[in-house]
């Protein structure tokens, strides 16, 4: 599980010249991903957190002065990466892509954070904000622009709510990358990938799209 | 939160004449459904659940025999209840209805309790697949009947993928319900509600119906 890399961030905070702190903080992110998903929110001690990171609490608490301080940090830090936005040419390789990319990253860790925290999110404000400025924002962001480019191509006509179309896309996914057990014989394609593409057809069709 | 009541299990307990039993094990549900909200599955302990329930953990290990079995037993005993399919005489109200009536169950203590234990059950195989059965297979076969009675009607074309349409169901609901923070003035109507309206004419308009 420590074998994931938070991407960027780090790197770049080494970059400034402090790397040891980057891989203590790269570390930290670690180890609150490991015990969110094997405790929870509720059972998540910032001492087992430290502990697992190889660093003192009184380390810990000079960066982050509170566990949810913490947990913050690192839903921040995980934010889903949903790659670049690529212009593929058309509605239907656009939106294949987007729901591809959004099916890696909820099998990732930031899926598995955002999995380990949604139950505190519900009674917990500064977590929920940050969840969707991490999860939700980046995710519309990228439909918005698919949907322009289409409606620019003459692909489809203009999109009277695409907030709704966003949570078309993430929607499917997460329930079934949260709620479907993983079959026998699931080898090979995950999950996740497979709903992206049956869903595919059936989101071009609710939207119009004329390659149908 | 005690005032929520537990659906006919009970009231059929009763019925069989040990009413005291079938009232003590809807305290502990109850009590289960509170702990779970508070602490999550890591935090919770069955000594607590007892004491919120008002009997002993000794009555408590008569009926459960671990904090996995009283958990998994109190999400069989909150399994969603999406109320009866009527039929409405077309497509766009049976969908509508059906949407209606998601929204409700995810506002209400099934969706709490299917939101306290999401994180667990990414590696509690026997908690996902009591969750998958109760959250996840009655909605399929309320949209699997939906569609069959529009194929029928002549509404829209033979569905290909039925099971790709029950996620675009549940998703947007529950990525909804789970992941945007309640805005300022959603007084009246609740997000879940609003997104029901608002989602039904691109799933009609996915399913190539006529109404359109």
């Amino acid at each position: 599980m420590t074998t994931d890399h938070l991407p960027e961030t780090s790197a770049v905070a080494a970059h400034r010249g402090r790397p040891r702190d980057a891989n203590r903080d790269r570390a930290l992110m670690d180890a609150t991903l490991t015990e969110l998903q094997l405790h929870g929110y509720s059972g998540l001690t910032t001492a087992a957190v430290a502990r697992r990171a190889g660093v003192s609490t009184a380390t810990l608490y000079r960066r982050w002065r509170s566990k949810e301080d913490l947990v913050v940090g690192a839903a921040r830090a995980w934010a889903e990466n949903l790659g670049p936005d690529h212009d593929n040419g058309d509605l239907g390789s656009d939106l294949g892509a987007l729901l591809r990319d959004k099916a890696t990253a909820l099998e990732g860790p930031s899926g598995r954070l955002l999995r380990a925290v949604l139950g505190e999110a519900a009674h917990n404000r500064a977590l929920a904000d940050v969840l969707f400025g991490a999860f939700v924002i980046p995710l519309q962001e990228r439909v918005f622009a698919l949907l322009e480019r289409a409606v620019e191509r003459g692909e489809i006509p203009p999109v009277a709510d695409p907030l709704v179309v966003a949570e078309m896309v993430i929607g499917p996914m997460v329930s079934h990358t949260f709620l479907v057990p993983p079959q026998e014989g699931d080898a090979g394609t995950t999950p996740g990938t497979d709903i992206a593409e049956r869903l595919l057809p059936y989101l071009l069709r609710a939207l119009g799209s004329r390659e149908l």
